[in-house]
């Protein structure tokens, strides 16, 4: 599905998605994801973002001060546009009927599915441990969780992740089928139109890569980054991503912030060479994100209002997930 | 270590055990276990008794009326001498913190761990499912939850059941090396003393092998499967398990409810043949029972008791897993 389609019945929908806390939110997360979710927010669609503390444990032995980190996730989610008011953020650990409902679902996958997920399989080509742990095995299952406790019925996924929504279409269908029920929907993808933004040396955008201008670093930090990016020598300026992905990386930087298309904005600044087109980089990014990061420090004195869009959002989703757990109980006959 | 042991310093040990809701208890259990827990709890040993309603889909598509298998497990335990006052009793589905700490303990055991453990192995032989389920294979996860939430340092565990305890111990030690705590103890088997009781054909005493006296069978009942006890053509009783089985199960039956040496009791009984020792067997078994029946049938006419107990053990059991569940928090800063 589309993001145009939701539009139509935003009543219709309950998107749940959310993040590792695991640092501070950059433009490519800004891009990707972010950015849509305000729309889907503005639009009327209900929105639950679960800060996926225990996910950090997927890929690594020890979550690096993962309440700080929840606790900034929700400073760039407010700092963006995210509503308390209107849409639910809670910690994943905050949680504890979520949880339980992996009992259940994992009585619903053989191993030999969960050994043969695509994710599964992509998260252990990518993680930092000698051993694949339980918690990376059994991985889709709590992304099931995380979507059906609130029977979410849109998620937005990269086109690399179908694979695993489809883990959670697969439980909702076993769920209902096993129990004669139609407690769960089965979600659907919400594919992202977001181009994927490159980091300033042309690769995957990523914080550990340091190639990542995060939404709360300031605008000095910001030209440093840009100033300090990839280019090339030719000085004609082009969009060309296949064959020049530094310069085009910046130059879809420019356009997304200046809501351009990247082509006619890199014949815009023509022969004016890598020079130019850094300084409408940052020009362009510090003037976009100055509402953004404005909000931010203020929020961002207030952790005691972190803290406590945290509290709300975990009763809310406790009280979500207690209800749907009684009716997990009830339909298995558990009393 | 040993119930001598522990009958020294009661106060020192914390008792996590349990059934699957999936029958009514007969006498294989309450001699191999019940009988234990309440010398246990008589001592003054703190205890919990887990009804392992989630771990009945360990090695079946799905449970069977496990709400009511459930009360009737507590109406066994009353009846067999559990005081719901001195003794936690309460439902695995119920206590949703105890439930969560599958998450942070799936993270400490790898895949290939999980993949060798024989109690999982042996689960999976004796599994009536074409798959093995994810549930499965993380059950000894489960029980490490199950036997940490309470922070539980004395299993009752059969000489085969040793590997499972082995998993707890890991998680218990690893979690408190990964995060410089001492929150886990690692806890230790208590092993049985008491004798398997073959069924009334000689082989393991089972319900769904139609050779098990229910502790709520009626004298009738009781008398009639002891009539029909498999047993042999030489008239002079003998307690022999090994060549002997059926009429050595009998024996020992006998021997166990008149708390006697099953040999003096075989030599008693002499020359009298099958016939004299059934009707020994019989009187003696509804003798021993009796009260238990008495209580039984009382208490099984107040399903709103029961499930108060139920109710009760649940409130207690989740403001044990609570605290623990907010010191693993802590542990993990997860805040």
């Amino acid at each position: 599905m589309q993001i145009e389609t939701v539009q139509q019945h935003p009543d219709r929908y309950r998107v749940l998605t959310g993040d590792r806390p695991t640092g501070p939110l950059h433009l490519g997360h800004y891009f990707g994801t972010l950015h849509n979710r305000v729309r889907l927010q503005r639009m009327g669609v209900e929105l639950l973002l679960v800060v996926a503390d225990y996910q950090t444990l997927t890929d690594r032995d020890r979550a690096d001060r993962p309440a700080e980190h929840a606790e900034n996730l929700v400073l760039d989610y407010l700092a963006a546009g995210i509503d308390p008011e209107r849409t639910t953020i809670f910690k994943h650990s905050s949680v504890p009927a979520l949880n339980q409902l992996l009992l259940p679902f994992l009585s619903l996958v053989s191993v030999a599915e969960l050994g043969r997920n695509p994710t599964v399989k992509d998260e252990i080509a990518h993680s930092s441990q000698a051993t694949v742990s339980g918690l990376m095995f059994t991985y889709p299952v709590h992304q099931a969780a995380d979507i059906l406790f609130c029977k979410a019925n849109l998620v937005p996924v990269g086109r690399d992740q179908l694979p695993h929504l489809e883990t959670t279409r697969t439980i909702a269908r076993r769920f209902n089928d096993r129990y004669a029920t139609s407690l769960f929907p089965e979600p659907q993808p919400l594919l992202s139109d977001a181009p994927l933004l490159p980091g300033t040396d042309g690769g995957k955008m990523s914080k550990s890569r340091g190639n990542a201008i995060a939404l709360g670093a300031t605008e000095d930090e910001t030209a440093r980054l840009i100033k300090g990016a990839t280019t090339d020598t030719d000085r004609h300026i082009t969009y060309d991503p296949e064959r020049r992905p530094g310069v085009s990386g910046l130059v879809q930087l420019a356009a997304l912030c200046e809501d351009r298309d990247p082509a006619e904005l890199a014949a815009e600044i023509g022969d004016g060479g890598a020079g130019a087109l850094k300084r409408r980089v940052t020009e362009t990014v510090n003037e976009y994100l100055r509402p953004l990061r404005a909000r931010r420090t203020e929020l961002a004195a207030d952790r005691a209002l972190l803290r406590a869009v945290l509290a709300g959002g975990a009763e809310r989703a406790n009280a979500i997930a207690e209800a749907t757990l009684g009716e997990v109980r009830s339909a298995m006959g558990m009393g």
